[in-house]
């Protein structure tokens, strides 16, 4: 089975990800789609990246994940296909894989990079502004149905890499930032939870807010109570139970918040 | 052909749902996932049950519904997989499942149910904030794939059920409740069109509006105009043509309307 | 392989959309279902008319559309289903399929509609209000598993077609319209790249706004600033670099805008 998989910022009322999946399925009809999300926010490659990089590790080898988070289409930025480890990637070379490059990487898998140049792998007519349809949807189409790298482009040994901002250590604990708000309005952190194992007793400090340790859960908390959990992503999270954290706090994406050693 | 239904509360922005669906698709990759709703209203198991109550019968026997919305995630709370009828169910034991309960109960079919609770249909690592991936998805995809009831944990003979509210008779006739919204804003009651035979001439009051009977449909009426319908599901309706009952009325989830004998 | 999208007015919020999808997987287990739009605006039959023209053409021959923005449900408008070209069409007769309508006929290719009215492929019960469930998905299913057009009714000669308004030529170059604002605010008029050819230099006037030809993308220009391209699909659009052109302008469907020779 081949699966692949879709993440743009385009979302679905236009009909722009309906019609890369009839490009798709006039290419490689056995191909199966799944919906990552379409509503990252509009040109937020960052968002993205992170999307791709803690969701990916859970789909079957070889799928793959096309991002189309675009602002320089139609510029002079590469197109790419990649493998990274056990999964594939399409998309513009602007930062989009970045997470599953380091993961690979540091995990001595492979990393294979080429550019999206053969026009036998794209649409008879390329358009300036819609290469998901054009090139993107294409190029995973023919990945997924057998085409190797190789035939889409020259080797492509310096990709775009977005700096994702590290936790840094500090005199009482860790200061780290609010890197993703989900639709829930959690506030998820790049603090991971091995970086508190040393910790025994700690608070965070977030928009002035004190917030005593880790929670096991939310579930068995009241009703608007503000805590912090490891989400299922693995990362120091802060919920309102059954509420919005990002509106009780006012905190969105960017924040800084304090680890303090109690 | 093994279908399987997806209903949250999670919305699509966030990738939880493709993760779920990258999920079934490691286990169970014959599987079909089918859509049901994402934006259930955050923590709303009555609206989740509702929808699950009016669809799940126009799904192929066999079909696997899995329902997650949540709120008592990572405490005791049990998950439950069920056969009740020919369809069969996944999710938290919080009442989600009470209307095709219900209903295949009254129609003598099979009732089983069991807990979630060997480890080895679900992931390796489970958190405490995502049985949706953890639990619940992987359940599913190998009910699937075939693997019986029994095999998932206990009998559990006591489910959750949510107390639905039913229409009263009135001296005059009925009195009902607006059960459901929908995003045309038509107000859907829990007054059923058998419950309207009996009664020849008759009007309906909802925010101190009268209504005059039933119409077969809103497509011949005026612009704006308040009708009462029957539904696509059989109940008692309030809608506006071409526009918003819930917002011209004023009214919505758990208001009260009457039926009266003209 | 048999594909089938879809293409309505329903949000998913509902579930209606879902249940369409298991209607289908009822009947038609190998039918493969795609999305198009279910955020079409509510009963806005002309922009899901303009959504299929642009769209069907990029899916495989064979590939069966169902268009269900639908006014008039439970009226005395028709249903049809339809062979246009290499694509079928079902949906209420309300002008849903003008575009691919006109351009088959154009060029010589098959146009066959035939009214649905054969109830062996409808479900046995059919509601007043939801057509989309009780004989579009039936219909699409049946003919998507090779049901000949002529079984489901009547020929019909006559189909609802929209006037989809056309740019006029002007002293000075030509007068158009906006006629579909997308989720990124880009406005696209009914102007075609064509009509531009003869025009070597010349200006747009938009809302007061003077805009000096065409850009080849919007990628290489400043951030905010308002520009003219030749979408995707064709036709000359507005659209703020990384912005809302409608927001920007206050502008929506229907404004008149004016190529003016310099």
């Amino acid at each position: 089975m081949n699966w692949i998989t879709l993440t743009t910022d385009f979302t679905e009322h236009d009909g722009y990800v309906g019609v890369m999946k009839g490009v798709i399925a006039g290419i490689a009809p056995e191909a199966r789609v799944i919906d990552l999300s379409h509503t990252v926010a509009p040109q937020d490659v960052f968002q993205a990246a992170l999307l791709l990089g803690r969701s990916v590790r859970y789909f079957p080898a070889g799928t793959v994940h096309v991002a189309v988070v675009d602002p320089g289409v139609g510029t002079a930025r590469r197109g790419i296909a990649a493998q990274l480890g056990q999964q594939f990637f399409v998309g513009p070379d602007n930062g989009l894989l970045t997470l599953p490059y380091q993961q690979a990487q540091a995990a001595g898998q492979p990393v294979r990079i080429h550019a999206l140049e053969n026009p036998a792998y794209q649409l008879a007519q390329v358009s300036r502004t819609f290469h998901g349809r054009d090139i993107f949807a294409p190029a995973s189409a023919h990945l997924s149905a057998g085409v190797p790298l190789e035939r889409f482009g020259a080797a492509v040994t310096d990709p775009v890499l977005l700096d994702i901002p590290q936790p840094r250590q500090t005199a009482q604990g860790w200061e780290g930032r609010i890197i993703h708000v989900d639709a829930f309005g959690n506030l998820a952190s790049n603090i991971r939870a091995e970086m508190l194992a040393d910790l025994k007793n700690f608070h965070i400090i977030l928009k002035n807010k004190n917030i005593k340790g880790i929670s096991a859960t939310f579930g068995n908390k009241a009703q608007g109570e503000l805590v912090a959990v490891i989400d299922s992503f693995g990362f120091l999270s802060i919920c309102v139970v059954n509420g919005s954290a990002a509106r009780q706090l006012g905190a969105g994406f960017g924040e800084t918040l304090q680890i303090v050693r109690s």
